[in-house]
C-alpha cells in the first residue's frame, strides 16, 4: 500500500451511524451487532479515529439516519424492505435514548450533521454532498455502521459522486462475519481507494511530515 | 412470496450493460463471467425476460456503462478502483464490437437508453431518473450484469430514489459464486422487494389476470 | 387554454416558504412582500388553493426554507449571495416565531414536509423528489413564496426533474411588479405547463367531472 | 467589487451551448438572438474569455443542451413547454450542422464535454457535477447561451450544488433586452457571487499577480 498521506484542506472525516441503537449495551440493534463489533474492537476504534481526526484538524461530518417519527412511513406507496423494517423497529426513535448520539461521539462546534437520510446511503435526499462542497472537501475517512447497509452505501454513493475514499475497516460492524466480508472484501475495495486499520489511519494522521495529499 | 402483479403504466424493464465484452464469446470480461453466467443460464434468461417484457407492453430501459474513450481518466485527480479497472481494460470501447450491445438485446423503436454512466449505478450522474419519469414508472424488473458492481448499485440507487424493485436472479452472472453471494443474497434483498426466477417473472408477465399493481 | 383536470392519484399541491417571516404582519420580510402581497391577494389566495386541495383529496407537501441556527454559515469557505444575505437577515430563524409555518397553513395528519433546502429550490439537497415519487406524485400545483427566488427555483427544478407543473399566479409575491413579471412572465413559462389563477384552479378542483389527468 | 482573483487549480471556464443553431449566421435561433448579441458583443466576447481561460491555464468545460434526435419525445407522458419547443424546432438536431459547436469553440484536448441535458440546467440529469470533482474544481466562471433559460439554470444548479459563480454579463445573450435584464439584474444576483465584463475577467486572468483565491 502507498503511504497513506492526507491533505487536511481537502479531507474529511465522515462519522455513520453512531446512535445509541447501533452501539451502545442496550440499544435496539445492538444485540445483533455485538458479536462482530466488539471482535472488531468496533466502538473504541471509531473514537480513536474521532480523536485523531480532530488532532489533525480534519473536519468532521455525521451521515445519520432518519430518527423514526410516527406516521413517516403510513402513507407511502412504495417502500424498500429496509424501510420497512426501519419501520417495524422504530430505530432511532426521535427524542429517544436510541436515537440519540452516543455521548462520546457527540459533535462538536464546527462539526457539520447533515440531514437524516431515509434509506442506507449518507448522500441521498439530503445535503452531505452540499456541506462537503461547501468546505472544500474531496477526500473522505469513512467509519460507522452498519457495513453492508449504510456504510457500503456512502462509500458507493461517495465514489460515484467524484470523491476519493479511505474505509477504516476495524472501525466498523456487522450482523455476521459474513455480512463484514460481503461488504470489506467484495465490494468497497471497487469503490474505495484505501482500506486500512485504525492504527494505519492514526498514525497516518499524526505523522510529523507535512500531510499533503497523495498523488 | 406475494403473488407478483405488475401494472404495465408505471413498471420498465431495465437492462443493465448488455455489451458483448461482458456477456458475448470473445468479449473481455467474458472469460471472467462465464462459468457463473452459464451456471445460471444469465443471458438465455436475459432473453426470456426481455421477450415477455415486450410481450406484456412493458417499456423496456437500458443502463449502459461508459465506453471507453481515449482521454476519458487522463485529467482526473480522483478516481476509484472500479474506473482505474475500466481505464486499464478499455471495456466497451467506443466503436468496438465489445462495446456494442450484444445483437439480440439491441433497443427497440420505443425502448430508452439512459445516457452512460462513469461508475457503476445506472443512475449516477445520468438522465436514467429523469427518463423514468417521464414515462410514468415507479416500478423496475432488473436483469443485466454484473451482480455485485453495476447491478446492486443500480438497484440500491433505485430504493434510495423511491422506485420499487423486482430482480431477476438468474438472469445476471458475476466472477464467482462468492460475488453472486454478496450481491444476490447479503444485499439486495435489503433494496429489492421480490427476488424471482425468471420463469416466476415470465409467468407473472403472461398470466391472463388483469395486471395490476399489487398493494 | 385546455382544460385543466387532475388526475388525485398523482398531483399534488407543493406549498413554499409559508413562513411568518415572509406573509404575516410583523414577519422580517413582510414589509418588503406586502405591497405585491396584497395587491395579488396573495395569502387569502394560498388559503383557498390549499382548502381546495385538501376537500379535493389532493396530497399536499411543503418545501421549507433553512431555519437559521447559529454555526450554520461560519465554516463555508464557499457561499451564494442569497445565503449570505439568509446568514445576515436571520430569516426564518429556528425556534422564532419568525421561522414557524403560518398558523392557518399548519400541516395536517398525512400531509408531507420536506427536508428544509438551503437555497431556492424545494428540491436541492431535500428529499422532496423521494417523497413525491413514494407517493407517486407526477403533476404539482405550486404556491407560496418569494416567486422569483424559491418559487421559480422550484418550479425549474421540478421540471428537470420530469414533473408537471401548475403555477398558482396570484397565490405568490415578490419585492416589486418586476420581479413578479421575471418570475412569472420570462422565466416560468418555460417550466410550467399552466399558469392560472386561484379561481381557475379552484374551479378545476371542484369540478363534479371526474378528474382524470389530462392527455 | 472587491478585487478577482482566481485560483486555477479549483477555477474553470463553463461554456453553455455554442451551437451554431443559437451563435452563427444561418443557426435556427440566431434570428431571435442576433440583436442583443450583436450589441452585446457576445461571441466576440465569448471567443476572449475562452482564450484568456486557456491561456491562463484553466480548465474548460461545455455544457450542451440534448441534440435532437427522432423519437426522444414521443413517448413522454409529461413535458415541459421549454422541452416542446426543442421538440418542435429539432434545435441542435443530431449530425446537423446546426447541432455542431460552432468551430471557433471546438474543445481541445483536456477539455471536458459534459453529457447533454434535456432542460436547461448543465447540471440535471448529467454527469458535469461529477466531471467538476473529478477535477477539483469548486468556482465557475460562466458564458454562454440562452441567458434567462440554460445559463440562469445553469447558475441557480451551480450555486444549489456548492458552487462560486462568476457570470460574464457581456458574453451571453437573449431574445430581448427584458429577458437579458430578469436574467442578468434581477436573478442571477442571487446565485452568482461576482457578474463581471469581459475586460475585467480577461484582465484579472492575465494579472501577473499570483492567482489565488480571493478570500
Amino acid at each position: 500500500m502507498a503511504t497513506l498521506k492526507f491533505d487536511k484542506e481537502i479531507t474529511a472525516l465522515l462519522v455513520i451511524d453512531p446512535y445509541n441503537d447501533f452501539i451502545s449495551e442496550g440499544g435496539k440493534i445492538w444485540n445483533r451487532l455485538k458479536g462482530v463489533a466488539e471482535a472488531n474492537n468496533c466502538v473504541p476504534n471509531m473514537l480513536k479515529v474521532l480523536d485523531a481526526a480532530r488532532k489533525a484538524k480534519l473536519r468532521v461530518f455525521y451521515a445519520l439516519h432518519r430518527r423514526y417519527r410516527a406516521g413517516d412511513y403510513e402513507t407511502w406507496k412504495y417502500i424498500a424492505p429496509v424501510q420497512k423494517s426501519a419501520w417495524l423497529s422504530k430505530a432511532f426513535e426521535h427524542g429517544t435514548w436510541g436515537g440519540a448520539i452516543r455521548e462520546e461521539f457527540e459533535p462538536q462546534t464546527g462539526e457539520i450533521i447533515a440531514l437524516e437520510h431515509w434509506g442506507s446511503s449518507g448522500f441521498a435526499n439530503t445535503d452531505l454532498d452540499l456541506q462537503l462542497k461547501k468546505h472544500g472537501i474531496h477526500r473522505l475517512i469513512v467509519v460507522g455502521l452498519i457495513a453492508h447497509t449504510c456504510v457500503e452505501a456512502t462509500v458507493r454513493y461517495a465514489a460515484e459522486l467524484g470523491y476519493d475514499v479511505t474505509m477504516i475497516k476495524d472501525a466498523t460492524a456487522d450482523y455476521s462475519d459474513e455480512h463484514m466480508h460481503a461488504a470489506l472484501a467484495v465490494n468497497i475495495p471497487s469503490y474505495a481507494t484505501a482500506i486500512v486499520t485504525t492504527n494505519e489511519l492514526v498514525e497516518a494522521l499524526s505523522s510529523h511530515a507535512p500531510m499533503k495529499q497523495s498523488a
